[in-house]
């Protein structure tokens, strides 16, 4: 490792060296023409209350510059954008053309295919008919094809959301015949409130709530939903009749061994693991040769529910035991908006039920949609898609659908189909109206064994085990908040793991505020630089001078423990340190780069720090304060007790000033 | 202002700038011998995850490193260092003397005098009978004298828990003579879930967690809080029969006024009147010539109580409508661990009200003793002092007392008048016990409206306007936080200001990691240095390069709002950037000093905008990652994919390497 000095070349080098020695010899004290003066701290131009406040509002909540494009336009032309913006359709129709119509209809025609015995089991999932599934693959892709900004996403109803839903809904009514009734719409209603909440959140322009829920908790919960539907399913994929409604892992094991011994119907689970083989096995062939073969994996799914349909028709095993969808109502979305609970007891619950769905399910769409359009390497405004979100379920909601969001296995399939716009959504929708209208009674026959075998094998889609190890290696606190969730959602029930994923994620924030790190810096041998002693082992400590660095903004969570930390730097016993700084301190120079911020507790801290020190003989120094910091440092009038001379630009002024004899 | 090269004096700087000139005519491709290598950023000694996970939970929980004195010591001496731990007394006592003594009991003769009338006031704000507030600086200071760490502390009831417990009590039981039994039981078992909370938090070392109530939430707090009290003893000082349970200021002021004709008596105005302003008129003559007199407001509470009863006494104004305290128990503390509620309903609740008046005990425990020990430059063990807290109000719950803590006025005459040792807090037993034993009879005809001023004129100290404004100066939000507090208490409840407070806290610590500040940096004439173009106007920003300074760790929070931020920078289309960088900018360098960490979302927003820089053919460089930061980037192997070579030690490092030719 050839180790240069860093600001100068080989040449430059040397003849610095010379300059240096020159100034050593000379002294500190000579009478040079030239002595020494730091470079002083800038102060950042004093900015109005208001102009402060408006910069910060806009930064937190218009930080895209949403009416960027709206300057200096004309009214019409405003009136125009302002269309576009809510209806981006109307913006990219104008140059669609047929090569994009051709892309775009076979997407649409193979996430159709794909969607269609997906809706059926998720619908299932939820508590709710199969029709709602495929109701809600009709109304909500038609109002985001209009209003959406993303060209990938295809929407329509999830395995998790239908899951977290159901068990929510089911927390609150139980489900049976009797029920049905109120239990759907006590699910419209959730729905009503889901796409309120969406829609709220992107007109305030709250959609950065939403990232709170971390990539890595994510992964987690999406890994241990994955596994709780999977095995849910068994029920189907068994033909069992009695099964357990928890849905963690120890009561559905218990539920299945349980009942080995009579409650199992082997027809259904010829019927069901030699599909869901079949479904596998296209999966393997989905990812050879370069995702070449797709499309294989994509329609394998309709493909099965015909001849496993078309199996039981013609053998009758209907008749043996094996579970068969039976009825599904023809034609189009009946109205539900009279549906929705407004007034009563049960508003306050599909509130409540709503506001978590209608969240999750933004998360889920938004992370799909952030993926492809970083992909194609296009912006997505994330606040204008929680507003087409959410129009689109408060709709659905009055439409008889449940809530829709993206899906991220119909993405992948409609990104990789050659999908070019929305358009895809709208084939799609059409495609299903057609099946409503003209196709449902022959799900007549359709086993249930089968929307087991498909359900399972979309979800397990969902199991990251890269993802995982990935989090793994790079942050091992991430780790937990993912395996948190997981083990919250595999061993307790949905709500809980994503209660622990919240809970630990913003742990994570506040202990890392809370327990801010702190640094020794030391000289890099030959550079002008300072840097952490333990990072750079090469780096050397100036004797007589102590250099902390503080690792983040000093607020007062952390005002005491900084001002501690740091005062034990000082008075440490470790021989270690003694031994490398044997004279006595002198000085103690903060530097103050990475310290973002400062409040109130924060000056007091260093206040109470400089006083601390005075009476050990040590001078404070500060190196680096930025904006902020120096902002109010100056409005503390911390300077006049410190000495406005003890502020520096960098850690190597205060040296040169503090220390000027030294030299490495 | 001049201002000079930071790193060489004079000729240094004139010797380097001819090395300068003679690189840059040789041109970046010239076969000179010594071409430039950049400096390596370090790797941190890699650590496993055993010494990471160690480090980090000693870090979080033992910062203090509380065992470091129990090192290599042999089994006896550790043994004494552990009781001396528990109990610092054992420490302190034994070189006590005669000189100490005098400290101790001069200033333990005054804060008793003080807290006498005190205590039989706040009683009476916590809804208690006046025996319980003597009581509660009998048991708890002798407690607090063994084992607290603190030399300047006064423990006994204060004002602002005594109402916070009323305020809590009351909500749960109504106070009538019917149920005063049971209302004390609730308030002992209050106090003991108080200091098992208390324990709990000393024992665990989670005392961090109080350091989230900000300093500016605790005067705002404090303010409002004292307002309301001060309202409260209206009642008491106009005699006033009819009055709101409720404690916000539109209550308080219609109950005033509506009384105003046929419920004030003119006698006890004239009593109450007359006393709170000499005790207004001695607060002042404290407070001049150097605070030299300190003791005269300190001792006039109990001359005005004196005073008082023996008019009362004498006038026999009671006849008149003058209402006294008419009975105090005498004797020491019965006991009542068995009249603490274990089982049943009640249980749920004492818990609650003793989680919440524990944690502000606390906080305002923990706010004085670091006070104090800051001015006499000793260190406070927070956690330790936990446990003592907890400890005392354990026992205290068992002998009739309610919640104590550090008292903020009297730990100020405690200091004042020379207390050296915890002592004083023993000789202040002292004398309460003797008045529980021998002098409560004579209080039968102290007029409450006494008890109203002693109160009025103690809490008014806690508004500290000062400190608001220099809050409003430092620090618009935490002003925010300050004011919210101050008018939820004022104006709802002392619960809801608590709320406001602790929430605009947290909210403040998650806006700051979820929008963290972007500075373009320039460089510095005539330096090697690179600083925001805000903070310092004449810094240069290079041509082609775009330096980025991310002000924040990278987390999930923020991830996104980073990469877009950083793109915005990029792509902006804002005329004045567009004018400064003509030329097309082809690199893009990101200054991660004040990027602390960095997790599995942040590494990859790094990647994504990796990506979208290439397809606008700009190269991303990295700048000074730090410790944790290079660590997780390594593991990720993102450097494989931007380049190892795209990683430099500083910015100035980067610059010579990728724009070479750049000199100003």
């Amino acid at each position: 490792m050839s180790k240069r000095i860093s600001d100068g070349d080989g040449v430059g080098k040397e003849k610095e060296a010379v300059a240096e020695a020159d100034r050593i010899s000379s002294g500190p004290s000579s009478n040079r023409a030239l002595p020494y003066v730091a470079h002083q701290v800038g102060l950042p131009p004093k900015q109005s209350l208001f102009q402060e406040f408006t910069a910060r509002v806009k930064e937190t909540f218009f930080a895209d510059q949403p009416l960027r494009s709206f300057k200096d336009q004309s009214k019409s032309k405003k009136f125009r954008l302002g269309v576009e913006a809510l209806f981006p359709i109307f913006s990219w129709a104008r140059d669609y053309n047929l090569t994009k119509l051709r892309g775009d209809a076979i997407a649409g025609l193979t996430i159709a295919s794909l969607c269609i015995p997906q809706d059926i089991g998720y619908a299932k999932l939820a508590g709710l008919p199969a029709e709602n599934g495929l109701y809600s693959s009709f109304v909500p892709p038609l109002i985001y094809a209009f209003m959406g900004s993303s060209r990938d996403i295809a929407i329509g109803p999830v395995a998790v959301v239908s899951l977290l839903l159901g068990t929510m809904l089911q927390a609150e009514i139980e489900l049976n015949a009797k029920n049905l009734v109120e239990y759907r719409r006590l699910a419209f209603t959730a729905t009503f409130f889901a796409g309120v909440t969406q829609v709220t959140l992107g007109f305030f322009r709250l959609g950065f709530l939403i990232d709170f829920l971390s990539h890595a908790a994510i992964i987690g919960f999406m890994g241990g939903a994955a596994i709780t539907i999977a095995l849910q399913q068994l029920k189907g994929l068994f033909g069992i009749k009695i099964f357990t409604k928890k849905t963690d892992i120890v009561s559905v094991l218990r539920s299945v061994f349980s009942s080995a011994h009579h409650g199992w119907n082997w027809e259904t689970i010829l019927i069901g693991v030699s599909f869901l083989a079949f479904l596998m096995f296209t999966k393997y062939i989905g990812k050879i040769k370069n995702k070449k073969y797709f499309w294989v994996p994509a329609i394998a799914p309709l493909i099965s529910v015909i001849l496993s349909t078309f199996f039981v028709f013609i053998t009758r095993a209907d008749k043996h035991g094996v579970a068969i969808v039976n009825h599904i109502r023809k034609g189009v979305n009946p109205p539900s908006a009279n549906q929705i609970y407004f007034t009563g007891e049960l508003v306050g619950k599909g509130f409540k039920i709503g506001v978590v769905a209608g969240m999750i399910a933004l998360t889920e769409a938004i992370a799909i949609g952030r993926t492809f359009a970083g992909m194609k390497d296009y912006q997505l405004d994330g606040n204008k898609e929680m507003v087409a979100l959410g129009t689109m379920n408060i709709v659905g909601s009055m439409t008889s659908c449940y809530v829709a969001t993206g899906s991220f296995s119909r993405s992948a399939v409609n990104y990789m189909a050659g999908c070019q716009t929305a358009a895809s959504n709208i084939v799609m929708s059409f495609v299903v109206l057609l099946t409503l209208i003209f196709i449902t009674p022959l799900f007549k026959y359709t086993p249930n064994a089968i929307l087991a075998s498909i359900i399972i094998s979309a979800v397990l889609g969902l199991i990251d085990i890269q993802a995982m190890k990935l989090v793994w290696k790079i942050d091992k606190l991430d780790f937990v908040a993912c395996m948190g969730a997981f083990f919250g959602v595999v061993f307790v029930s949905v709500e809980i793991g994503l209660l622990i994923a919240v809970s630990i994620s913003f742990a994570k924030i506040l202990l890392q505020v809370t327990r801010p790190r702190t640094a020794l810096l030391g000289k890099i041998p030959k550079t002008k630089v300072y840097r952490n002693i333990l990072q750079y082992p090469e780096a050397v400590q100036i004797p007589g001078v102590l250099i902390v660095r503080v690792d983040s903004a000093i607020y007062f969570s952390n005002s005491n423990y900084v001002k501690e930390r740091i005062l034990r730097w000082v008075t440490d016993e470790d021989p270690e340190l003694k031994q490398k700084c044997l004279p006595k301190i002198s000085y103690l120079i903060v530097e103050m780069s990475p310290v973002i911020d400062i409040d109130t507790s924060g000056i007091h801290a260093l206040e109470e720090l400089y006083r601390s020190l005075l009476k050990r003989d040590i001078q404070l120094a500060l190196a680096n304060p930025g904006t902020l910091v120096i902002d109010k440092i100056h409005a503390s009038k911390f300077p006049d007790l410190i000495g406005k001379d003890k502020i520096f630009l960098s850690v190597a002024d205060a040296i040169l000033t503090l220390a000027p004899n030294y030299e490495i």
